[in-house]
């Protein structure tokens, strides 16, 4: 890769990625698209080598999967429809040709997935670490957005799915245990999360979600700030957490505390939301009730109905 | 700032860029802004420590004022209104306290000129280098965005200001040459680029150019993108390139290279663009001609009407 140059890397992407009628996209000073009807959104997540990935432990195919999931996760917390993703890559020299063009791979395989053009980006050389950055565009009907600062009193929490099999994948990474099926499981669930896109859409549109995010710090910290934005206090009962079976099997084994890892390991990407009590009954997806709005400002754990005092916290980046 | 946090500091980062009415900013999952008329302009570009600034050269706020600047130019370039940026940030240990908070100072100041909120972003930390990756929003009335592919034969090629003091300013900071008055105009050239937001606009609605760009790279790289995507070629004459007083002085008394430093230096910020002979007359900014398109896919370089044969390239990161 680093034979073809900047220039070359650019024409192996606008390859990787066609390009949709009627915008214009990668080879300009801007990519170009019709504005639309009603609101758009927007968001960005930087990823750094040795901090969110390691080149020995993730192949790049992984890393490319992730950065656009993370983002496309971010598009499905506020009930949105994604639009394009914007790639920026900070490449040392040592990542320029084999990793670069896997990277491209990945995240062209997650993109056509979900069909979401790359419209732009920006590609440079880096010093030592791997950066990269991506930026989505999605869209929304006008107000219809789901937004933190939603949830209400007496509102039901929930989850879309099992929470602790990123967690348990990493740690099964950085302990190094044996790999096996279930463990493999784990780990793949760490590498490549789904983005619950056609969720968040389905709950947009039910009209009934109170306030909603995807789960990327752990539910310690990612309904804290659901509490914040909304002026609300919530409880939460641990053992009603969906687990999946292979987590609880590897946990078992492991002698890894379970709560731990479902409430502050993050990166479930899993959508965390508000709503009526007994709306999953009216849902055409599987949703997991995990406890409930109340007043006040404190989020309190339960274990069989009875107040657990558990500091978990979420994980920050400094 | 360590001792604030991750969370201090997006705090921190919310009280220097006040939130406008009818969006919603920094806070949620995305941004959420109306989707307006017209079309809309998206661009990104990536800074890397120790590629594009080294912390003991630039001081946080040139690295903040220009993060900003260089996605703003790209605004400029299609000859659009910016909108919103977005800004992911990730800092290793030594650099989330002092650094951090400089660098948005910068950043801060920058945008309240052109009078641009910051919407959104992404902060981590970083094992050793600073990345800095800045996205933006842009608008223009649909069909007006002046792309590189409309440039026609017998066109003249003009740019907006003097080419060639941001290389001569970098330049003198890596030979570490005395800091004149003159030297010191040069650096804040380079460290504090200007994007031609204004100028563009004025472009854009003066309805007579051709194909417009920001220079980047050098006009010997830049313009050879303009002459791609349009199919033609071009004639650019030497001694008609508009330089600074302070540009012909160092250059003179260093024995630099002017051509050089003007062909293939970049990162003027300046824009570049094509349109009738004569165009600048009716403009109420100042713009100067130094080439005409030409038939064909060669860029050819003249001094005194004498064809000149030299091989200037603009800047390529790999």
């Amino acid at each position: 890769m680093s034979s073809k140059g900047e220039f070359g890397f650019i024409d192996y992407i606008k390859t990787a990625f066609p390009q949709p009628e009627g915008v214009v996209g990668i080879g300009d000073d801007c990519a170009v698209l019709p504005s639309g009807e009603g609101e758009l959104l927007f968001s960005t997540d930087l990823l750094m080598e040795g901090v969110h990935f390691l080149r020995d432990e993730s192949s790049p195919e992984d890393v490319g999967w992730k950065a656009a999931a993370v983002n496309l996760s971010d598009i499905a917390a506020m009930g949105g429809t994604p639009v394009a993703t914007f790639l920026s890559i900070g490449l040392p020299k040592d990542a320029q040709s084999e990793w670069a063009e896997r990277f491209i791979e990945g995240f062209a395989s997650i993109s056509r997935q979900y069909e979401v053009p790359l419209l732009g980006g920006d590609t440079t050389s880096s010093l030592r670490d791997i950066a990269v950055n991506v930026g989505i565009l999605g869209r929304c009907p006008s107000g219809k957005r789901l937004m933190r600062s939603g949830a209400k009193v007496g509102e039901t929490i929930y989850v879309t799915g099992p929470l602790g099999d990123s967690a348990a994948g990493l740690m099964a990474i950085l302990k190094g245990i044996d790999k096996t099926e279930e463990v493999k499981v784990l780990i793949q669930r760490h590498k490549r999360p789904v983005p619950r896109v056609k969720e968040g859409l389905l709950l947009r549109d039910s009209e009934s979600v109170g306030a909603m995010m995807d789960i990327s710090d752990g539910i310690a910290s990612d309904l804290r700030h659901i509490m914040k934005a909304s002026g609300v206090g919530a409880v939460v009962e641990l053992d009603r957490l969906p687990c999946s079976p292979e987590f609880v099997s590897v946990c078992d084994e492991q002698g890894w505390d379970r709560y731990y890892l479902q409430t502050s390991g993050g990166e479930d990407f899993e959508l965390l939301f508000t709503g009526p009590e007994g709306m999953e009954k009216d849902l055409d997806i599987n949703v997991y009730p995990i406890g409930r709005i109340v007043p006040g400002d404190s989020l309190q754990w339960t274990v069989a109905d009875k107040k657990v005092s558990l500091e978990f916290n979420g994980y920050k980046h400094f």
